[in-house]
């Protein structure tokens, strides 16, 4: 029985069988100069920008890549692999350059997040796994941007970890929301390994259970005096706040934590029931909401004025439901200090290693220029910073709260138009005079060989 | 720096905050009685039937689930914890039943497809685990067979690793998918880890690594004459049908294996391809397509006469792009032998421990009927089986070739007008006239109750 889990001594496996069989050419045939490989994003229709996110697993793979015996097995089980090849492969290391823009930073489309540099058979093989381990974090942390940019202050807690794609987008989406600006996670796997807070209250079955909800109000209450949040809604919401009034009153509390609506009509429900908790005298019991919850039902309802004080956001924060994927790519853009560019359909490439320069205007971001990497700016801050030299890690990571307050501050100087979350406006950088010169005579050079 | 990977060793906290907290009042309580839960589905829009997947992983984490010396000193460290529970979880292992329909098999909504006897506090941990682990493989199992359901025999290949929510979705994506009537993927630990073909082409990078698309193509022919699928869209698809053509015949190759077009108007293309190749004597060259391929697409272009022989279906496939999470629970059925329901909003619950009899007609799918457990259906096949006896695995798992035939038969057996891609119709499952009477009493007695 074969559960799968990847880990650091099998995860160099988790990549799509073409980077290893194209790794084998370039291997046979000495194509192994420096290439440079963007990340990037295209444009979305819903998203106006997005939240950077998931590049310190991108290092941790990249500093720990490695073939075993077990790995190098299989590959020669295929058939499709040679001795002379494998043997290579059994000394693997990634050994180049990773450019990356900060975790927690806004980014825009068609800006290269992440930049590799490395001969071509390492930068080719990280590909898959590079994109699956940004793609993900990226999504969610952008959601829940979102959902934070609409909260007015209120708490935001990832609720999905069953909902999520897996176990490891389970782990992915707590710390990514938590970098959004979520308040912490009830994942407690998260908690411990990212050390974000975590959060729960009690589920229905926990009702269900007792005899009455009165009964299993009580019997939480007493283990956790200061730390109970009462489900209301098993059996009918309002008579469910009563009830949790009456308990808490019967056990002999003057204060209790809140409680949870998870269903019904969430406007209408949560004004009574902070009409009844003040009106008993629990003026300081929060109200959770739940359920399908997203960045345009938080918004709507605080708009209309429900007095709720915190979200438990599940499914569609981790699956990023109204945009389940990015549009994503990791392309060749220079190989053996040649620019490369892909011409076909509308999916072109941006040639040559970058940088890219942040603008802001009376501290509101203006613009991002992109550039050649040894070009400047004036007041223009670089983005891409070197977190690998020649394989190896250069540059501390920020503790996570670090990253969630980047986040925020980077969201907080965008212009209002782009903070919407209805907003259509697509940022996409400017390219500089330079590299717009070197980009056509590339296309001149390019039409002159098709006419041939 | 943290991956936060997820093994054997630590899975026992990939779980909700709440599953922990309520189990540390029912142990205070002593309320650890024989609970019974259900998974199930709920509605779908879009799906008419679901493809059971995700099982044998689940059995796996509750035959393997215990707490670490260093799981429980994170929990203690929550101060949310008591030493007497700290020790209860030590000796922590699942002791119950678990009863299931078989992976592979056809299932619809509110059928319990998962349903867990255990004492109440390790039914309840393991709640979150169970949703997690069932919920993305069904998902994508049943993406995959609604592709099955119109490829017409062509291949269709799962390439959907970089886009899958993380490393595990991209692990069961794989597994999924060849459930569903895959032939394959891309994705190399996945062929390791569960025996799955691997298959594979090149990269636009690899084309534009090289000083022309000829030289690319030749390069990779030499290495691999009998496995090469050339990509030819990068520059002009035309361009690079006749480019792939001369390449083979300068190599000297009578045959290859054929080209792959990513972009592009695919049912043009691949008619000018097929004619191009025909007449250049490379009739048995295939044709793959690839870019945004789903179910629609696969039958639009078919039905149209795409001379297309295989698919690599990514994206949309590993993320189930038009329903990208299931409304589906795990909810208690039966506590102490006292049968529980839910009352409140439109999610009833299910009462009592039960079984799911499919009945067929003529060889063909009829309908399902569920009763109380130990009720039986005359001509009625029972599809929950007994997988875990006392926290014991009792059955053998099937060889994964084995479940994709189950799915494929199992779909085979459906009346027509479920097995059409854009069908509505909703198939629910009918209760046993023993279980709807019992349900009419319990409504009653809860209808009394409130009156009161």
């Amino acid at each position: 029985m074969r559960f799968g889990f990847v880990n650091k001594d099998n995860m160099s496996l988790l990549t799509d069988l073409y980077e290893l069989t194209m790794a084998q050419v370039y291997y046979k045939k000495g194509m192994n100069s420096t290439a440079i490989f963007d990340f990037y994003i295209r444009p979305a229709e819903n998203r106006s920008y997005f939240i950077n996110a998931g590049l310190q697993q991108v290092i941790y793979y990249l500093t720990n890549l490695h073939f075993t015996a077990e790995d190098l097995e299989y590959l020669r089980s295929t058939g499709l692999f040679e001795k002379e090849f494998l043997d290579y492969l059994k000394n693997f290391r990634f050994t180049g350059n990773l450019y990356a823009v900060a975790e927690g930073e806004v980014v825009f489309p068609n800006e290269p997040v992440v930049q590799i540099e490395a001969p071509m058979i390492e930068a080719q093989i990280v590909e898959t796994f590079v994109i699956n381990t940004l793609q993900h974090p990226i999504l969610v942390a952008t959601k829940a941007m979102r959902a934070f940019s609409v909260a007015r202050g209120t708490l935001l807690i990832d609720f999905g970890l069953r909902r999520a794609h897996g176990t490891d987008a389970g782990m992915k989406a707590a710390r990514s929301a938590y970098i959004g600006g979520f308040a912490g996670t009830s994942n407690v796997l998260a908690g411990k390994e990212y050390g974000i807070p975590v959060f729960g209250t009690m589920a229905h079955s926990f009702i269900l259970a007792h005899r009455n909800e009165i009964e299993a109000f009580k019997n939480f209450i007493d283990v956790y005096p200061e730390n109970s949040i009462l489900l209301v809604d098993t059996y009918d919401t309002i008579e469910g706040v009563y009830n949790a009034v009456k308990a808490v009153k019967e056990i002999g509390l003057k204060q209790f934590k809140g409680i949870r609506i998870d269903s019904g009509n969430l406007l209408e429900l949560s004004k009574k029931a902070r009409e009844i908790l003040d009106r008993e005298g629990f003026k300081e019991a929060v109200i959770i909401a739940s359920g399908g919850i997203n960045e345009y039902k938080i918004k709507e309802l605080l708009d209309r004025g429900a007095p709720i004080d915190g979200w438990g956001v599940g499914t569609e924060l981790v699956v990023s439901a109204d945009l389940p994927y990015l549009d994503c790519a990791y392309k060749l853009v220079e190989y053996d200090g040649r620019p490369v560019m892909k011409f076909s359909s509308k999916k072109r490439t941006l040639p040559f290693k970058k940088q890219i320069y942040r603008v802001f205007q009376d501290g509101i971001f203006h613009k991002d220029i992109i550039t050649r990497y040894d070009e400047s700016v004036e007041n223009g801050r670089p983005l891409l910073q070197l977190y690998i030299k020649n394989g190896q890690p250069v540059k501390e990571f920020p503790p996570l709260q670090d990253v969630r307050e980047k986040a925020i501050n980077s969201f907080r100087k965008l212009p209002d138009e782009l903070k919407d979350i209805t907003a259509s406006r697509q940022v996409l950088p400017e390219l500089s005079q330079s590299i717009k010169d070197q980009i056509k005579k590339l296309e001149k050079k390019f039409l002159k060989r098709r006419e041939k």
